[in-house]
Protein backbone atom coordinates (compact mmCIF):
# COMPACT_ATOMS: atom_id res chain seq x y z
CA UNK A 1 0.00 0.00 0.00
CA UNK A 2 2.74 2.35 0.89
CA UNK A 3 3.83 3.08 -2.85
CA UNK A 4 -0.03 4.91 -2.87
CA UNK A 5 0.89 7.25 -0.58
CA UNK A 6 2.73 9.69 -2.88
CA UNK A 7 0.06 9.08 -5.66
CA UNK A 8 -2.93 9.81 -3.24
CA UNK A 9 -1.04 13.03 -2.11
CA UNK A 10 -0.68 14.21 -5.27
CA UNK A 11 -4.57 13.20 -6.05
CA UNK A 12 -5.31 14.98 -2.59
CA UNK A 13 -3.40 18.09 -3.64
CA UNK A 14 -5.24 18.38 -6.93
CA UNK A 15 -8.78 18.08 -5.17
CA UNK A 16 -7.74 20.75 -2.94
CA UNK A 17 -6.84 23.40 -5.53
CA UNK A 18 -9.68 22.34 -7.30
CA UNK A 19 -11.97 22.73 -4.68
CA UNK A 20 -10.26 26.46 -4.04
CA UNK A 21 -10.63 27.43 -7.46
CA UNK A 22 -14.41 26.25 -7.83
CA UNK A 23 -15.05 28.20 -4.82
CA UNK A 24 -13.16 31.21 -5.81
CA UNK A 25 -15.36 31.08 -8.94
CA UNK A 26 -18.30 31.01 -6.79
CA UNK A 27 -16.98 33.96 -5.45
CA UNK A 28 -16.60 35.62 -8.15
CA UNK A 29 -19.83 34.76 -9.31
CA UNK A 30 -21.66 36.12 -6.39
CA UNK A 31 -19.61 38.93 -6.76
CA UNK A 32 -20.15 40.04 -10.58
CA UNK A 33 -24.03 40.38 -9.27
CA UNK A 34 -26.83 39.43 -6.73
CA UNK A 35 -28.82 38.42 -9.69
CA UNK A 36 -30.86 41.29 -10.41
CA UNK A 37 -34.79 40.43 -12.02
CA UNK A 38 -34.20 40.41 -15.51
CA UNK A 39 -36.41 43.40 -15.74
CA UNK A 40 -34.37 46.05 -14.51
CA UNK A 41 -33.63 49.12 -16.21
CA UNK A 42 -29.88 48.16 -17.68
CA UNK A 43 -29.15 51.89 -17.59
CA UNK A 44 -29.80 52.27 -14.09
CA UNK A 45 -28.72 49.28 -12.61
CA UNK A 46 -25.10 51.16 -11.28
CA UNK A 47 -27.53 53.62 -9.29
CA UNK A 48 -30.74 50.93 -8.51
CA UNK A 49 -30.78 49.37 -5.19
CA UNK A 50 -32.23 45.96 -4.76
CA UNK A 51 -35.29 47.82 -3.55
CA UNK A 52 -35.31 49.69 -6.60
CA UNK A 53 -35.68 46.72 -9.23
CA UNK A 54 -38.41 45.65 -7.80
CA UNK A 55 -39.95 48.96 -8.26
CA UNK A 56 -38.60 49.50 -12.05
CA UNK A 57 -41.59 49.69 -14.83
CA UNK A 58 -42.54 51.33 -17.31
CA UNK A 59 -45.43 53.76 -17.46
CA UNK A 60 -46.03 54.57 -14.50
CA UNK A 61 -50.02 52.94 -14.33
CA UNK A 62 -52.67 55.26 -12.89
CA UNK A 63 -54.84 52.76 -11.10
CA UNK A 64 -54.73 49.31 -10.19
CA UNK A 65 -58.18 48.51 -10.92
CA UNK A 66 -60.27 48.18 -13.75
CA UNK A 67 -61.38 51.73 -13.64
CA UNK A 68 -63.94 53.04 -15.88
CA UNK A 69 -62.74 56.26 -18.84
CA UNK A 70 -64.50 59.35 -18.83
CA UNK A 71 -63.64 62.31 -20.60
CA UNK A 72 -60.95 64.37 -20.25
CA UNK A 73 -61.79 67.95 -19.05
CA UNK A 74 -59.22 70.45 -20.72
CA UNK A 75 -59.17 74.15 -20.04
CA UNK A 76 -57.20 75.71 -22.91
CA UNK A 77 -55.64 79.59 -22.74
CA UNK A 78 -55.16 81.40 -26.09
CA UNK A 79 -51.89 81.32 -27.67
CA UNK A 80 -50.92 84.78 -25.70
CA UNK A 81 -52.46 84.05 -22.26
CA UNK A 82 -50.60 80.67 -22.10
CA UNK A 83 -47.06 83.01 -22.54
CA UNK A 84 -48.32 85.56 -20.12
CA UNK A 85 -49.11 82.58 -17.13
CA UNK A 86 -45.54 80.84 -18.27
CA UNK A 87 -43.55 84.02 -17.93
CA UNK A 88 -45.68 85.07 -14.75
CA UNK A 89 -44.83 81.49 -13.24
CA UNK A 90 -41.19 81.71 -14.20
CA UNK A 91 -41.04 85.02 -12.79
CA UNK A 92 -42.72 83.80 -9.08
CA UNK A 93 -40.49 80.79 -8.66
CA UNK A 94 -37.67 82.35 -9.73
CA UNK A 95 -37.77 84.12 -6.40
CA UNK A 96 -37.80 81.46 -4.34
CA UNK A 97 -34.76 80.72 -2.67
CA UNK A 98 -33.80 78.24 0.35
CA UNK A 99 -34.01 80.50 3.52
CA UNK A 100 -32.43 79.31 6.86
CA UNK A 101 -33.92 81.92 8.87
CA UNK A 102 -37.96 81.71 9.62
CA UNK A 103 -39.71 83.69 12.03
CA UNK A 104 -41.61 82.76 14.54
CA UNK A 105 -44.95 83.93 13.46
CA UNK A 106 -47.37 81.41 12.89
CA UNK A 107 -49.09 81.11 9.56
CA UNK A 108 -52.61 80.08 8.63
CA UNK A 109 -52.74 76.43 8.78
CA UNK A 110 -55.75 76.38 5.93
CA UNK A 111 -52.87 77.69 3.62
CA UNK A 112 -50.40 74.90 5.01
CA UNK A 113 -53.69 72.64 4.22
CA UNK A 114 -54.44 73.85 0.69
CA UNK A 115 -50.29 73.41 -0.52
CA UNK A 116 -50.26 69.73 1.24
CA UNK A 117 -53.96 69.29 -0.91
CA UNK A 118 -52.20 70.49 -3.78
CA UNK A 119 -48.52 68.55 -3.18
CA UNK A 120 -49.78 65.12 -2.36
CA UNK A 121 -53.69 65.76 -3.23
CA UNK A 122 -52.77 66.03 -6.94
CA UNK A 123 -49.11 64.69 -7.49
CA UNK A 124 -49.00 61.37 -9.91
CA UNK A 125 -47.48 58.40 -8.45
CA UNK A 126 -46.41 55.17 -9.90
CA UNK A 127 -49.69 52.77 -10.12
CA UNK A 128 -51.31 55.69 -8.50
CA UNK A 129 -50.16 54.51 -4.91
CA UNK A 130 -49.95 57.75 -3.71
CA UNK A 131 -47.24 56.60 -1.68
CA UNK A 132 -46.89 60.01 0.71
CA UNK A 133 -47.04 60.62 4.31
CA UNK A 134 -46.54 64.58 5.17
CA UNK A 135 -46.27 64.70 8.42
CA UNK A 136 -47.16 68.41 9.85
CA UNK A 137 -45.52 69.41 13.01
CA UNK A 138 -46.74 72.76 15.01
CA UNK A 139 -46.20 71.07 18.98
CA UNK A 140 -43.31 72.95 20.08
CA UNK A 141 -41.51 70.10 22.60
CA UNK A 142 -41.99 67.77 19.31
CA UNK A 143 -40.19 70.89 17.48
CA UNK A 144 -37.51 70.64 19.74
CA UNK A 145 -37.04 67.11 20.11
CA UNK A 146 -36.91 66.69 16.23
CA UNK A 147 -34.31 69.66 16.68
CA UNK A 148 -32.40 67.60 19.18
CA UNK A 149 -32.32 64.53 17.30
CA UNK A 150 -30.78 66.26 14.61
CA UNK A 151 -28.39 68.29 16.20
CA UNK A 152 -26.98 65.60 17.89
CA UNK A 153 -26.24 63.44 15.06
CA UNK A 154 -25.22 66.32 13.22
CA UNK A 155 -22.49 67.18 15.10
CA UNK A 156 -21.66 63.07 14.97
CA UNK A 157 -21.81 63.94 10.95
CA UNK A 158 -19.30 66.40 10.77
CA UNK A 159 -17.15 65.47 13.19
CA UNK A 160 -16.89 61.91 12.69
CA UNK A 161 -18.37 60.71 9.21
CA UNK A 162 -18.07 62.72 6.37
CA UNK A 163 -15.17 62.51 4.11
CA UNK A 164 -12.66 65.58 4.00
CA UNK A 165 -14.28 66.18 1.10
CA UNK A 166 -17.72 66.84 2.61
CA UNK A 167 -16.18 69.24 5.12
CA UNK A 168 -14.78 70.98 3.34
CA UNK A 169 -17.91 71.80 0.74
CA UNK A 170 -19.69 72.48 3.68
CA UNK A 171 -17.28 74.72 5.19
CA UNK A 172 -17.25 77.19 2.49
CA UNK A 173 -21.12 77.12 3.42
CA UNK A 174 -21.11 78.80 6.52
CA UNK A 175 -23.73 76.37 7.55
CA UNK A 176 -23.15 74.28 11.13
CA UNK A 177 -24.99 72.05 12.64
CA UNK A 178 -27.24 74.75 14.79
CA UNK A 179 -30.83 74.66 12.93
CA UNK A 180 -32.23 76.88 14.88
CA UNK A 181 -35.05 77.24 12.27
CA UNK A 182 -36.33 73.72 13.77
CA UNK A 183 -37.49 75.39 16.79
CA UNK A 184 -38.57 78.60 15.01
CA UNK A 185 -40.43 77.46 12.26
CA UNK A 186 -44.37 77.60 13.02
CA UNK A 187 -44.60 74.54 11.09
CA UNK A 188 -42.20 71.72 10.05
CA UNK A 189 -43.01 69.47 7.55
CA UNK A 190 -41.72 66.28 7.20
CA UNK A 191 -42.27 64.17 4.10
CA UNK A 192 -42.51 60.09 4.49
CA UNK A 193 -41.97 57.68 1.62
CA UNK A 194 -43.94 54.66 1.75
CA UNK A 195 -41.74 51.96 0.62
CA UNK A 196 -44.13 49.45 0.38
CA UNK A 197 -48.17 49.73 1.03
CA UNK A 198 -50.58 46.47 1.98
CA UNK A 199 -52.80 44.58 0.05
CA UNK A 200 -56.10 43.81 1.26
CA UNK A 201 -55.04 40.72 2.23
CA UNK A 202 -52.38 41.96 4.20
CA UNK A 203 -49.52 41.27 1.85
CA UNK A 204 -47.04 43.74 0.72
CA UNK A 205 -47.89 46.10 -2.20
CA UNK A 206 -45.13 47.31 -4.58
CA UNK A 207 -44.68 51.02 -4.70
CA UNK A 208 -43.28 51.28 -8.16
CA UNK A 209 -40.87 54.13 -8.34
CA UNK A 210 -41.90 55.54 -4.79
CA UNK A 211 -39.11 57.91 -4.22
CA UNK A 212 -39.44 59.33 -7.63
CA UNK A 213 -43.02 60.02 -7.25
CA UNK A 214 -42.61 61.57 -3.35
CA UNK A 215 -40.06 64.24 -4.88
CA UNK A 216 -42.46 65.07 -7.68
CA UNK A 217 -44.96 65.77 -5.10
CA UNK A 218 -42.36 67.60 -3.22
CA UNK A 219 -41.66 69.59 -5.91
CA UNK A 220 -45.03 70.93 -6.50
CA UNK A 221 -45.42 71.36 -2.46
CA UNK A 222 -42.14 73.92 -3.20
CA UNK A 223 -43.91 75.56 -6.16
CA UNK A 224 -47.10 76.11 -3.95
CA UNK A 225 -45.38 77.50 -0.64
CA UNK A 226 -43.84 80.07 -3.09
CA UNK A 227 -46.79 80.96 -4.70
CA UNK A 228 -48.44 81.24 -0.82
CA UNK A 229 -45.55 83.65 -0.20
CA UNK A 230 -44.13 81.39 2.64
CA UNK A 231 -40.50 80.30 2.66
CA UNK A 232 -38.53 76.95 3.39
CA UNK A 233 -34.97 74.95 3.35
CA UNK A 234 -35.07 71.39 1.62
CA UNK A 235 -32.74 69.62 4.10
CA UNK A 236 -32.52 65.88 3.80
CA UNK A 237 -31.67 65.18 7.49
CA UNK A 238 -28.38 62.29 7.44
CA UNK A 239 -29.39 59.45 9.67
CA UNK A 240 -32.44 60.99 11.63
CA UNK A 241 -34.87 58.75 9.75
CA UNK A 242 -35.09 55.93 11.88
CA UNK A 243 -35.26 58.06 15.03
CA UNK A 244 -37.67 60.60 13.50
CA UNK A 245 -39.83 58.00 12.62
CA UNK A 246 -40.54 56.41 15.86
CA UNK A 247 -40.47 59.96 17.54
CA UNK A 248 -43.39 60.58 15.19
CA UNK A 249 -45.31 57.35 15.31
CA UNK A 250 -44.89 56.53 12.12
CA UNK A 251 -44.84 52.67 10.47
CA UNK A 252 -41.83 51.24 9.24
CA UNK A 253 -42.75 51.06 5.98
CA UNK A 254 -41.89 54.68 6.22
CA UNK A 255 -38.83 56.40 5.50
CA UNK A 256 -38.54 59.94 6.11
CA UNK A 257 -37.07 61.88 2.80
CA UNK A 258 -36.96 65.55 3.20
CA UNK A 259 -37.72 68.07 6.42
CA UNK A 260 -39.29 71.13 5.26
CA UNK A 261 -39.07 74.28 7.81
CA UNK A 262 -42.14 76.41 7.17
CA UNK A 263 -42.97 79.72 7.74
CA UNK A 264 -42.04 83.72 7.25
CA UNK A 265 -38.50 84.77 6.44
CA UNK A 266 -36.66 85.92 9.55
CA UNK A 267 -36.00 89.56 9.59
CA UNK A 268 -32.70 89.86 8.78
CA UNK A 269 -32.41 86.87 6.63
CA UNK A 270 -29.53 86.12 4.27
CA UNK A 271 -29.08 84.06 1.63
CA UNK A 272 -25.87 83.11 -0.70
CA UNK A 273 -26.03 85.02 -3.44
CA UNK A 274 -25.58 82.48 -6.01
CA UNK A 275 -26.04 82.45 -10.28
CA UNK A 276 -28.27 79.73 -11.57
CA UNK A 277 -27.50 78.00 -14.99
CA UNK A 278 -28.58 80.11 -18.22
CA UNK A 279 -31.08 78.02 -20.25
CA UNK A 280 -28.83 77.06 -22.64
CA UNK A 281 -27.06 75.15 -20.28
CA UNK A 282 -29.95 73.40 -18.51
CA UNK A 283 -32.32 72.95 -21.99
CA UNK A 284 -31.23 70.72 -25.33
CA UNK A 285 -33.34 71.01 -28.47
CA UNK A 286 -33.85 68.24 -30.72
CA UNK B 1 4.59 4.27 6.04
CA UNK B 2 1.71 2.62 4.94
CA UNK B 3 0.13 2.51 8.17
CA UNK B 4 0.05 6.52 8.29
CA UNK B 5 -1.92 6.39 5.00
CA UNK B 6 -5.55 6.28 7.20
CA UNK B 7 -3.96 9.04 9.30
CA UNK B 8 -3.31 10.69 6.12
CA UNK B 9 -6.16 10.65 4.35
CA UNK B 10 -8.50 11.48 8.01
CA UNK B 11 -6.51 14.92 8.14
CA UNK B 12 -7.25 15.60 4.18
CA UNK B 13 -10.81 14.76 5.12
CA UNK B 14 -10.63 17.28 7.53
CA UNK B 15 -8.41 19.42 5.68
CA UNK B 16 -10.87 19.72 2.69
CA UNK B 17 -13.94 20.50 4.96
CA UNK B 18 -12.17 22.88 6.57
CA UNK B 19 -11.22 24.65 3.29
CA UNK B 20 -14.71 24.62 2.04
CA UNK B 21 -15.84 25.87 5.32
CA UNK B 22 -13.75 29.09 4.82
CA UNK B 23 -14.89 29.78 1.47
CA UNK B 24 -18.42 29.68 2.53
CA UNK B 25 -17.45 32.13 5.17
CA UNK B 26 -15.64 34.59 2.97
CA UNK B 27 -18.36 34.37 0.40
CA UNK B 28 -21.18 34.83 3.29
CA UNK B 29 -19.37 37.84 4.53
CA UNK B 30 -19.30 38.89 0.33
CA UNK B 31 -23.27 38.52 0.65
CA UNK B 32 -23.73 40.54 3.64
CA UNK B 33 -22.45 43.35 2.27
CA UNK B 34 -20.79 45.43 0.52
CA UNK B 35 -18.85 47.68 3.56
CA UNK B 36 -20.95 50.84 3.08
CA UNK B 37 -19.38 54.06 3.72
CA UNK B 38 -19.89 55.10 7.41
CA UNK B 39 -21.92 57.93 6.66
CA UNK B 40 -24.67 56.59 4.78
CA UNK B 41 -27.93 57.16 6.39
CA UNK B 42 -28.91 54.22 8.27
CA UNK B 43 -32.54 54.14 7.88
CA UNK B 44 -31.94 54.22 3.97
CA UNK B 45 -30.02 51.37 3.98
CA UNK B 46 -32.14 48.86 2.30
CA UNK B 47 -32.90 51.16 -0.20
CA UNK B 48 -30.09 52.69 -0.92
CA UNK B 49 -27.44 52.07 -3.82
CA UNK B 50 -23.50 52.09 -3.84
CA UNK B 51 -23.75 55.14 -5.76
CA UNK B 52 -26.15 57.18 -3.28
CA UNK B 53 -24.20 56.30 -0.53
CA UNK B 54 -21.69 58.95 -2.36
CA UNK B 55 -24.52 61.59 -2.27
CA UNK B 56 -25.72 61.31 1.40
CA UNK B 57 -25.63 64.23 3.05
CA UNK B 58 -27.55 66.15 5.34
CA UNK B 59 -28.91 70.18 4.03
CA UNK B 60 -28.39 70.68 0.99
CA UNK B 61 -25.82 73.37 0.54
CA UNK B 62 -26.42 76.03 -1.92
CA UNK B 63 -23.23 76.73 -3.19
CA UNK B 64 -19.72 75.15 -3.54
CA UNK B 65 -17.75 78.20 -3.46
CA UNK B 66 -17.34 81.06 -0.76
CA UNK B 67 -19.80 83.21 -2.06
CA UNK B 68 -21.23 86.58 -0.11
CA UNK B 69 -24.89 86.62 1.36
CA UNK B 70 -27.39 89.19 0.64
CA UNK B 71 -30.49 90.60 1.78
CA UNK B 72 -33.17 87.81 1.20
CA UNK B 73 -36.28 89.91 -0.77
CA UNK B 74 -39.68 88.33 0.14
CA UNK B 75 -42.96 89.27 -1.25
CA UNK B 76 -45.64 88.76 1.69
CA UNK B 77 -48.82 88.53 0.89
CA UNK B 78 -52.03 89.44 3.36
CA UNK B 79 -53.37 86.63 5.20
CA UNK B 80 -56.51 86.62 3.31
CA UNK B 81 -54.96 86.30 0.00
CA UNK B 82 -52.18 83.77 0.96
CA UNK B 83 -55.48 81.71 1.52
CA UNK B 84 -57.04 82.66 -1.73
CA UNK B 85 -53.63 82.28 -3.76
CA UNK B 86 -53.36 78.65 -1.79
CA UNK B 87 -56.67 77.43 -2.70
CA UNK B 88 -56.21 78.68 -6.67
CA UNK B 89 -53.37 76.80 -7.11
CA UNK B 90 -54.75 73.65 -5.36
CA UNK B 91 -57.72 74.11 -7.65
CA UNK B 92 -55.76 74.41 -10.77
CA UNK B 93 -53.78 71.89 -9.78
CA UNK B 94 -56.13 69.18 -9.22
CA UNK B 95 -57.55 69.90 -12.47
CA UNK B 96 -54.15 67.89 -13.93
CA UNK B 97 -54.12 64.23 -14.94
CA UNK B 98 -52.13 61.80 -17.10
CA UNK B 99 -53.21 62.52 -20.58
CA UNK B 100 -52.50 59.65 -23.01
CA UNK B 101 -53.60 60.73 -26.26
CA UNK B 102 -52.09 63.88 -27.33
CA UNK B 103 -53.23 66.11 -30.22
CA UNK B 104 -50.77 66.73 -32.94
CA UNK B 105 -51.14 70.38 -32.62
CA UNK B 106 -48.14 72.37 -31.97
CA UNK B 107 -47.53 74.73 -29.04
CA UNK B 108 -45.28 77.85 -28.60
CA UNK B 109 -41.99 77.39 -28.41
CA UNK B 110 -41.63 80.05 -25.90
CA UNK B 111 -44.23 78.57 -23.29
CA UNK B 112 -42.39 75.41 -23.38
CA UNK B 113 -38.84 77.32 -22.56
CA UNK B 114 -40.99 79.34 -19.86
CA UNK B 115 -41.04 76.03 -18.10
CA UNK B 116 -38.35 74.69 -18.42
CA UNK B 117 -36.72 78.10 -16.90
CA UNK B 118 -39.37 77.62 -14.13
CA UNK B 119 -38.26 74.03 -13.60
CA UNK B 120 -34.61 73.67 -14.07
CA UNK B 121 -33.95 77.03 -13.76
CA UNK B 122 -35.13 77.79 -10.04
CA UNK B 123 -35.46 74.30 -8.34
CA UNK B 124 -33.62 73.28 -5.33
CA UNK B 125 -30.60 70.63 -5.77
CA UNK B 126 -27.71 69.26 -3.28
CA UNK B 127 -25.05 71.66 -2.82
CA UNK B 128 -26.75 73.80 -5.85
CA UNK B 129 -25.26 71.31 -8.37
CA UNK B 130 -28.12 71.27 -11.01
CA UNK B 131 -27.73 68.44 -11.99
CA UNK B 132 -30.26 67.75 -14.88
CA UNK B 133 -30.34 68.44 -18.53
CA UNK B 134 -33.59 68.54 -20.39
CA UNK B 135 -33.65 67.37 -24.03
CA UNK B 136 -36.55 68.85 -26.03
CA UNK B 137 -37.11 66.99 -28.75
CA UNK B 138 -39.37 68.25 -31.68
CA UNK B 139 -37.93 66.79 -35.17
CA UNK B 140 -40.55 64.15 -35.83
CA UNK B 141 -37.66 61.88 -37.32
CA UNK B 142 -35.81 61.62 -33.84
CA UNK B 143 -39.38 61.40 -31.71
CA UNK B 144 -40.20 58.13 -34.42
CA UNK B 145 -36.68 56.71 -33.56
CA UNK B 146 -37.77 57.60 -29.83
CA UNK B 147 -40.98 55.59 -30.13
CA UNK B 148 -39.51 52.57 -31.82
CA UNK B 149 -36.74 52.10 -28.88
CA UNK B 150 -39.54 52.21 -26.91
CA UNK B 151 -42.16 49.94 -28.48
CA UNK B 152 -39.05 47.60 -29.09
CA UNK B 153 -37.76 47.31 -25.67
CA UNK B 154 -41.64 47.46 -24.49
CA UNK B 155 -42.69 44.87 -26.41
CA UNK B 156 -39.75 42.48 -24.72
CA UNK B 157 -40.23 43.99 -21.37
CA UNK B 158 -44.01 42.53 -21.25
CA UNK B 159 -43.39 39.47 -23.15
CA UNK B 160 -40.48 38.31 -21.07
CA UNK B 161 -39.48 40.82 -18.72
CA UNK B 162 -42.34 41.06 -16.65
CA UNK B 163 -43.40 38.96 -13.40
CA UNK B 164 -47.17 38.19 -13.29
CA UNK B 165 -48.05 40.70 -10.59
CA UNK B 166 -46.49 43.30 -13.10
CA UNK B 167 -49.10 42.13 -16.15
CA UNK B 168 -51.46 41.49 -14.26
CA UNK B 169 -51.54 45.42 -12.48
CA UNK B 170 -50.86 46.25 -16.41
CA UNK B 171 -53.63 44.25 -17.90
CA UNK B 172 -56.38 46.54 -15.96
CA UNK B 173 -54.69 49.20 -16.98
CA UNK B 174 -55.58 49.00 -20.57
CA UNK B 175 -51.84 50.22 -21.68
CA UNK B 176 -50.09 47.98 -23.72
CA UNK B 177 -46.74 48.43 -25.65
CA UNK B 178 -47.99 50.90 -28.46
CA UNK B 179 -47.37 54.83 -27.61
CA UNK B 180 -48.66 56.82 -29.94
CA UNK B 181 -48.05 59.96 -28.27
CA UNK B 182 -44.55 59.64 -29.23
CA UNK B 183 -45.23 60.73 -32.48
CA UNK B 184 -48.26 62.83 -32.36
CA UNK B 185 -46.65 65.28 -29.00
CA UNK B 186 -45.54 68.11 -30.86
CA UNK B 187 -42.42 68.05 -28.25
CA UNK B 188 -40.71 65.32 -26.08
CA UNK B 189 -38.90 66.60 -22.67
CA UNK B 190 -36.70 64.00 -21.68
CA UNK B 191 -35.06 64.69 -18.42
CA UNK B 192 -31.80 63.17 -17.86
CA UNK B 193 -29.99 63.45 -14.18
CA UNK B 194 -26.26 64.23 -14.36
CA UNK B 195 -25.00 61.18 -11.66
CA UNK B 196 -21.99 62.90 -11.61
CA UNK B 197 -19.82 66.47 -12.79
CA UNK B 198 -17.00 67.33 -13.40
CA UNK B 199 -14.57 69.54 -11.43
CA UNK B 200 -12.45 72.13 -13.14
CA UNK B 201 -9.16 69.68 -12.99
CA UNK B 202 -11.33 66.84 -14.36
CA UNK B 203 -11.98 65.08 -11.66
CA UNK B 204 -15.82 63.81 -10.83
CA UNK B 205 -18.05 65.73 -8.97
CA UNK B 206 -20.37 64.73 -6.36
CA UNK B 207 -24.06 65.56 -7.17
CA UNK B 208 -25.73 64.89 -3.97
CA UNK B 209 -28.90 63.81 -4.15
CA UNK B 210 -29.38 63.86 -8.06
CA UNK B 211 -32.77 61.74 -8.26
CA UNK B 212 -34.34 63.54 -5.87
CA UNK B 213 -33.50 66.96 -7.34
CA UNK B 214 -33.87 66.11 -10.57
CA UNK B 215 -37.19 64.76 -9.25
CA UNK B 216 -38.29 68.02 -7.67
CA UNK B 217 -37.74 69.97 -10.64
CA UNK B 218 -40.19 67.56 -12.95
CA UNK B 219 -42.36 68.45 -9.82
CA UNK B 220 -41.89 72.07 -10.37
CA UNK B 221 -42.33 71.18 -14.43
CA UNK B 222 -45.83 69.28 -14.10
CA UNK B 223 -46.87 72.76 -12.18
CA UNK B 224 -45.81 74.82 -14.46
CA UNK B 225 -47.30 72.72 -17.85
CA UNK B 226 -50.67 72.69 -15.88
CA UNK B 227 -50.66 76.25 -15.00
CA UNK B 228 -50.00 76.87 -18.95
CA UNK B 229 -52.98 74.71 -20.36
CA UNK B 230 -51.07 72.30 -21.73
CA UNK B 231 -51.18 68.04 -20.89
CA UNK B 232 -48.70 65.49 -20.08
CA UNK B 233 -48.38 61.80 -18.64
CA UNK B 234 -44.77 60.94 -16.70
CA UNK B 235 -43.69 57.77 -18.27
CA UNK B 236 -39.95 56.37 -16.89
CA UNK B 237 -39.15 54.25 -20.20
CA UNK B 238 -37.80 50.84 -19.24
CA UNK B 239 -34.36 49.28 -20.14
CA UNK B 240 -34.64 52.06 -22.74
CA UNK B 241 -32.09 54.67 -20.82
CA UNK B 242 -28.83 53.66 -22.96
CA UNK B 243 -30.00 53.62 -26.57
CA UNK B 244 -32.22 56.94 -25.81
CA UNK B 245 -28.95 58.48 -24.35
CA UNK B 246 -26.62 57.40 -27.09
CA UNK B 247 -29.71 58.68 -29.98
CA UNK B 248 -29.68 61.82 -28.34
CA UNK B 249 -26.05 61.96 -27.89
CA UNK B 250 -25.60 62.66 -24.35
CA UNK B 251 -22.49 62.07 -21.88
CA UNK B 252 -22.21 58.72 -19.71
CA UNK B 253 -22.72 60.25 -16.82
CA UNK B 254 -26.57 61.51 -17.78
CA UNK B 255 -29.15 58.67 -17.03
CA UNK B 256 -32.77 59.32 -18.58
CA UNK B 257 -35.24 59.88 -15.59
CA UNK B 258 -38.90 60.76 -17.01
CA UNK B 259 -39.60 61.29 -20.50
CA UNK B 260 -42.80 63.51 -20.54
CA UNK B 261 -44.79 64.35 -24.13
CA UNK B 262 -46.15 67.27 -24.16
CA UNK B 263 -49.00 69.04 -26.02
CA UNK B 264 -52.99 69.51 -26.21
CA UNK B 265 -54.61 66.57 -25.57
CA UNK B 266 -56.25 64.89 -28.05
CA UNK B 267 -59.88 65.49 -29.33
CA UNK B 268 -61.49 62.60 -27.77
CA UNK B 269 -58.95 61.74 -25.01
CA UNK B 270 -59.93 59.65 -22.00
CA UNK B 271 -58.84 59.74 -18.66
CA UNK B 272 -59.79 57.01 -15.79
CA UNK B 273 -62.21 57.90 -13.13
CA UNK B 274 -59.93 57.58 -10.54
CA UNK B 275 -60.37 58.88 -7.03
CA UNK B 276 -57.23 60.57 -4.78
CA UNK B 277 -56.74 60.41 -1.02
CA UNK B 278 -58.09 62.71 1.32
CA UNK B 279 -56.02 64.64 3.54
CA UNK B 280 -56.85 62.88 6.60
CA UNK B 281 -54.89 59.66 4.67
CA UNK B 282 -51.93 62.07 3.40
CA UNK B 283 -51.66 64.54 6.06
CA UNK B 284 -50.86 63.99 9.53
CA UNK B 285 -50.80 66.65 12.36
CA UNK B 286 -48.53 66.45 15.56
Amino acid sequence: MSFLTPVLVAVVCILIVWIYKSADRRLQRKKEGTPTPPWVDEDLKDTTDPQQAEEDADEWPEVEESVELIPYHHTRYPEEEMATRSREFYELLRQRRSVRSISEEQVPMEVIENIIKAAAGTAPSGAHTEPWTFVVVKDPVVKHKIREIIEEEEEINYMKRMGRRWVTDVKKLRTNWIKEYLDTAPVLILIFKQVHGFAENGRRKVHYYNEISVSIACGILLSALQNAGLVTVTTTPLNCGPRLRVLLDRPTNEKLLVLLPVGYPGKEALVPNLSRKALDQIMVTV
